[in-house]
């Protein structure tokens, strides 16, 4: 089990404690992520009680968030950790920032479901374009939230090799908009609420890199942050020689 | 000198790390600031000159990032602080989190100035009110820093009570851009560049913001993330009666 933290952490109270918080993490992580798919099957359904379950779930993310900022501070403070645990707990104080995020733009796109599916009601033709994204960017933080728990820097690598897929969609579907409005006047003010949500789903594909990131960042204790993937495939691959 | 941080730390090496760490934040900060500033002078301006300085400028707001995390850590793993200095180090890697997303947002802002510049040339009607919310987010951030430096929580209150005026200006120019689209199609391509400036600017004030809770949580102890504005000012106004 190589990389994997059950083999570094197996027997005293501090490991313990850890495990605690890195279950509570990839709990919060799982939950950010139906958020996602629910605020996704909302639009694509126009199902407003779905929608308006996501708006109204998101306080447990957030809740999630400060509960285990908590937990870390006192790790850090009780158990003053060095090193490997050091990082760790670094990397999972970014983590529940961007997954308290990304439980916000999947909140966003619920919202804008709601929104749009009151201006006029009933799907519309770049709906499958938005769901083909939304699945795509979920897959990302799927597989993110899993090289994290596995603490696998060869799949974080992998998933923030996916980042220009998603760049495509977003281009792809937003010339798609801009067609729509152009087309008819009437078309805009539903289609500026799509722009919102391929621009959620955008950011929450940055958001599943930044986790990408701090997982590379413990494994292979380099900040890959602000480097390309070009730079961080030779890192990782360098290292696992 | 209530709540500053001179009083405390006046003597040690330890003190003398956290100091310097303090003092490449604001320096951080100062750089993201006028990154904002000199974005949406680009943008009103059409000075591609400017807005490509801002573009190539980003890497350093990047760069300070990953050395005020690396200083962190540092200090975590030598000096194990506890209570208020630990809230102090995790107020300040959260803050530059912030910071250098709003580098980000600046220097897409830098970006679209490009675009709108090159598009048709010449600044449109809505650029005086884009101009009046870019200087009233970058006064939010001035002053969240200006907050962050003293560590005054009354200030940082303050501040992140300006955020209901941004969301008025970000509405109301969204109106002023809908029209402009609706009115002729081919204002559609500049006018969703416009709409991500805004866009940015809002999400600088949301940042903005962040900090101001940092500030709160380091003097009050509290964590008053994802709690409203009166609930926090109850706080604030309790703690310091």
């Amino acid at each position: 089990m190589p990389n994997s933290l059950q083999s570094n952490h197996i027997s005293s109270r501090f490991d313990q404690d850890l495990q605690n918080v890195l279950s509570n993490v990839l709990s919060m992580g799982g939950i950010a992520e139906e958020q996602l798919l629910n605020a996704i099957e909302a639009l694509v359904n126009s199902d407003v009680g779905l929608a308006t379950e996501v708006v109204e779930k998101e306080i447990q993310v957030n809740t999630q968030e400060v509960k285990i900022d908590q937990e870390c501070t006192q790790i850090l403070a009780r158990r003053q950790p060095a090193a490997r645990d050091l990082r760790l707990l670094m990397a999972i104080i970014k983590t529940i920032t961007d997954l308290e995020r990304i439980g916000d733009e999947a909140q966003k796109i619920a919202k804008r479901s709601i929104d749009l599916t009151e201006k006029e009601g009933g799907p519309r033709a770049y709906y499958i374009s938005i769901k083909a994204m939304g699945h795509l960017v979920s897959s990302m933080l799927h597989d993110a939230l899993d090289a994290f728990a596995r603490m696998d820097s060869k799949s974080a690598l992998q998933v923030a090799n996916k980042e220009p897929e998603s760049d495509d969609q977003y281009s792809a579907i937003m010339r798609q908009l801009i067609t729509y409005m152009m087309e008819d006047a009437r078309n805009i003010s539903g289609a500026l609420d799509a722009v919102w949500v391929i621009r959620a789903l955008e950011r929450i594909g940055d958001h599943a890199r930044n986790i990408c990131e701090y997982v590379i960042y413990f494994v292979e204790g380099k900040d890959v942050r602000h480097i390309s993937l070009d730079q961080i495939e030779k890192e990782v691959i360098n290292k696992n020689k």
